[in-house]
């Protein structure tokens, strides 16, 4: 047990955000919170207390979780922007992605990868990584030693993509499998089932996934929606489907409220009404959208449906891993949406978005994102004393947006997953 | 004269960027390039060249200009950005404009403003102060003292503004011209003509200023067409007027070839006929125009029309000063407004924006922006290692694309400014 104490900002809900001023965040020796208050409890008074706070410009936010990222894209992030969805993965991310056949290559990227994940304060991530077993076990065992969150996806993929990227539908059961028992050792690293996307995997590779993950109760993540050709393209493969949704949906790929689905950028009509039905969580990607030029995802509808709707990166169609910069991103997307819908629907507000990017993004691990008891004590300690603490009027919230919109790395000094700090890890 | 050696990269062209590695520049005593080659000319061969990239990351590119930006907004960069331009600018700019009645606190925010420019590597820029001369002689004389490049505008504005925010038509005349005397020593600092917009300005501010402009022959800079709320206000103010650019041009505030106008999201037809007849330079401010939510400037059909398009942070509507991420976000901001219009028009390429940032933004301040003879000798050191280092197959060009998405004031390691080096300026 560890009392910690500090100045604690968080979104319990997406309306507002909560403070505690020099407060107390109790944490069981499980890494999970018991107490968060502005007294220690009675019982408690001799316990020992952590200072998470010394400095004037010192406050703690929930650590950031990425729904949505691709490990092997890793050193192409900040590159290669100049195409569309389509041509992008055959001329830029294929060729990379295939380089993960040699582990030596794999353990080079994954190392930095986790390291860059961390520095930017990203303490839980669901990552797709290759088709290759090898190094998706390196990539699990990576997170593992770092002692931060992921849930690691062998990637499916047997049709319209280059021959040293095919893996066997006959195969990939058993290969997942294999990671299940890889994974099973590591308390915050597990298994998610991964096919890339419909256009790249046949329907023996789909419906061998969807059965995969509903015998082993494992989550789903995949791509849908991303971009028109690609839509139009999954209309022609599988003519029947009333959507692209409802190909994962006929593949047993949605069921158990655990499917979660990057992009959606068209998402409506049918498809939409799917995705509420199976409790599907949309991944929002902003930064990916913009930079292939998709387009921008409907979130504020998507909301105000009750669907949940998480942020991520996707490195490296999104161009960086700063969660602060996808929180920016969004907002700014959605007031273009607003303001190319005649502003009928309002914009994200920062709360909104801060709350997408911790709690509802942390929901795919558990109780995760948020300083509420019963919460794993995932945090950040900012200190943005070289950016605002020159002028002492900034009010705390003003401080958490500017953050946002400008704080990087150097702004964090300590990070805890599953209350346990992280050191930086090794390359 | 200065032999400088090092690996150079930079934009003649809008088309493509040219490189020169290992190569010479060299600078004569007024800071201007006199040779760009692979040798040394003959007659130079004994004189002392300055290696500029020791290191294996390093190159040198031109540095920034940033061709919009209000100095007295700095304290509110990265926050107040939940209102749309009109709202925004009375709850949050009005307000913090007025605090510059105060010489005191001019000091202090356009110390770090001056400051926070050079970090970001913007070594040139067009400044909107207020209407307060003994601040706005102040900044002219920060800039001055850094040795940095700017022009310098009091802001005329006298209607539909808070009182304390009102200068005189009357007076206004002599204001700019103690300015033009203030800054007639300072070899880099000028005064530039700055209503700050049609709504804000009476008839008779508007062409005492566009008299003013003439008769002194001062360049001009002001906001155009910037979002829709304010484009119908111009309309109903100046209702004869066949667009809101023919305003300023009624006052003679777009003679001259050197007016730059911000903004222009919703320039088209006579408006833009007349901004091509005029010469006038468009300064893209796409942070800012995403922030507030007031759309996305139609560049490529800018462009394609012959008009310059350089670029503006247009701080605290844009959020930040990195002209990197200025550039970053034009090539953005073009992407969707292809996918929003059919992909009739090409998105911008990187050279095509960073070609603007550096050679068209430079062009208002002289030869600037470029690394060819006759050019002034403005230039950033770059070192990429700890972003690009760790892989050696990065291309030259990968790695400008890598500093424009991923680089910060890390990366900068010296700064030039027409042929000498910038110390960091004092806050």
């Amino acid at each position: 047990m560890t009392i910690y104490k500090g100045n604690f900002v968080w979104t319990s809900s997406p309306k507002q955000f909560e403070s505690l001023e020099q407060g107390y965040v109790i944490v069981d020796d499980k890494g999970v919170i018991s107490h968060v208050g502005t007294h220690i409890p009675p019982g408690y008074e001799n316990a020992p207390v952590v200072e998470l706070c010394s400095g004037a410009g010192e406050y703690v936010i929930p650590a950031m979780n990425d729904l949505h990222v691709h490990a092997p894209q890793y050193r192409n992030q900040g590159m290669a922007l100049d195409l569309e969805l389509l041509p992008w993965l055959n001329t830029y991310t294929f060729p990379e992605e295939s380089k993960f056949s040699d582990p030596d290559y794999a353990q080079s990227i994954y190392s930095r990868f986790v390291y860059n994940l961390w520095k930017n304060g990203t303490m839980r991530a669901a990552v797709f990584a290759t088709i290759h077993p090898e190094a998706t076990k390196l990539l699990a065992t990576l997170f593992d030693r770092a002692g931060m969150g992921a849930y690691i996806g062998l990637v499916g993929m047997d049709r319209n993509c280059p021959q040293e990227l095919r893996n066997e539908a006959n195969t990939i059961e058993a290969q997942i499998i294999d990671l299940i028992h890889h994974t099973k050792s590591m308390p915050l690293v597990s298994t998610i089932v991964t096919p890339r996307f419909v256009p790249a995997c046949t329907p023996t590779m789909l419906s061998i996934m969807g059965k995969v993950a509903q015998e082993h109760h494992l989550p789903v993540q995949s791509h849908l929606s991303e971009n028109k050709s690609e839509i139009a393209w999954v209309a022609q493969l599988e003519p029947e489907s009333p959507s692209y949704a409802h190909v994962y949906d006929k593949y047993g790929l949605m069921s158990d409220s655990s499917t979660i689905m990057a992009h959606c950028c068209y998402s409506q009509g049918e498809e939409l009404q799917l995705l509420r039905q199976r409790h599907v969580m949309i991944i929002h990607c902003p930064t990916s959208n913009v930079n292939l030029g998709s387009g921008i995802a409907p979130v504020r509808q998507f909301i105000d449906q009750g669907i949940r709707v998480a942020l991520g990166s996707d490195v490296s169609g999104g161009h960086q891993l700063s969660m602060f910069r996808v929180i920016q991103y969004a907002i700014q997307m959605s007031k273009l949406k607003w303001a190319f819908t005649d502003k009928q629907m309002p914009y994200l507000t920062l709360s909104e978005a801060f709350h997408a990017a911790t709690k509802v993004g942390g929901s795919l691990f558990g109780k995760v994102g948020s300083f509420e008891p019963g919460y794993a004590f995932d945090a950040l300690v900012i200190d943005d004393s070289a950016l605002s603490g020159w002028d002492k009027q900034y009010s705390p919230l003003q401080r958490v947006e500017r953050c946002v919109y400008l704080a990087d790395d150097r702004q964090i000094v300590r990070r805890y997953c599953q209350g346990r700090e992280i050191p930086e890890p090794q390359i």
